[in-house]
């Protein structure tokens, strides 16, 4: 018997938590949003499903905080002191994770069935898009107020200029989506905000 | 007996096409994907379903021709020879008519549900992103060879950066997709690709 099935039920919440997300953010990556129940998680992370719905609401809110907490540490924001080299390396770091593992595949697909379910557009906004887009603009007001950037801009607008056109090469695919195109918009945009 | 039915089975081939277009469309805007059937666009149009997939090879096919019918006039590309006025015209148009009508909703239902459906995806990027794309680059080219943009911007970036922007918006909804945003996105694209 191992230390974890000996510890079960009394283990720490914190613990209990961190593996539920751990099992939702691999059960979506490995086998996607078609395969994603709570039951499956539940198995998977050795919790009940009366623990998951007490802290996720929904699936969907289960899944968009699983899929967050297994790309959170590559969409870590760096805030070196240089913005240019900051944006092109998180929007690069990002193009990479959507075209070079299945987590483009699984936000394409919450995106996509966002649409049509309100609960999942919710847990969408609340638990990535809002936080996400906070996250960019702080970037660039301290990038602004070490008098990078220009003072007439809306960083808001920016972020759309930027993750929503990567956005729009995965969702709506014609052109490749590739480090070259990310290098292309970080310099077109930037030209146009730079102080 | 009106004319039209009596004429019923000799329609000029164009017409009786010109009839399902504007069937599917309007059963899209109106009601959505969920209700747009093969068999409904056929009974709206007085056609067959045998004619309907004469022409069409699936439902997705259909329902983008449909849509893209439906829209075409507003999305129409300005070319007065003055780039950012023409810039400017056309994704105000374009915000206006993801917000201000049902367009919105339906082609956001579409790209959602073109995320699993390969079928639905082959149809939008043949009949839609494609085009669309297409003219947008034709349009700054012509600005090019004008002298009014850039010589080194790659204008498919360009496209990413203006209507991927407000499809962010559209899609992963959080701030606002209005015509303040179209005017600034504008504005900050054209500050780094004019000549």
């Amino acid at each position: 018997m191992d230390v974890r099935r000996r510890g079960r039920g009394r283990r720490p919440a914190a613990e209990v938590r961190d593996d539920i997300l751990t099992a939702a953010g691999k059960l979506l990556i490995d086998e996607g949003m078609a395969a994603f129940t709570i039951e499956r998680v539940a198995l998977e992370a050795g919790a009940s499903k009366t623990t998951i719905y007490k802290w996720w609401r929904s699936k969907g809110a289960l899944a968009l905080d699983g899929y967050f907490h297994a790309v959170e540490s590559t969409l870590a924001f760096p805030d070196t002191g240089d913005i240019e080299a900051d944006l092109s390396s998180q929007v690069r770091a990002f193009v990479h994770l959507l075209t070079e593992t299945p987590a483009g595949r699984v936000i394409a697909e919450l995106a996509g069935q966002a649409q049509t379910d309100p609960d999942l557009a919710t847990a969408l906004r609340e638990r990535y898009t809002v936080p996400r887009r906070r996250l960019a603009v702080e970037v660039m007001e301290r990038a602004r107020s070490r008098g990078q950037l220009r003072g007439d801009v809306d960083f808001e607008v920016v972020v759309d200029q930027l993750w929503g056109a990567c956005y729009h090469r995965l969702l709506l695919p014609a052109e490749p989506l590739n480090d070259q195109f990310a290098v292309e918009l970080v310099r077109n945009v930037l030209r146009g905000i730079r102080a």
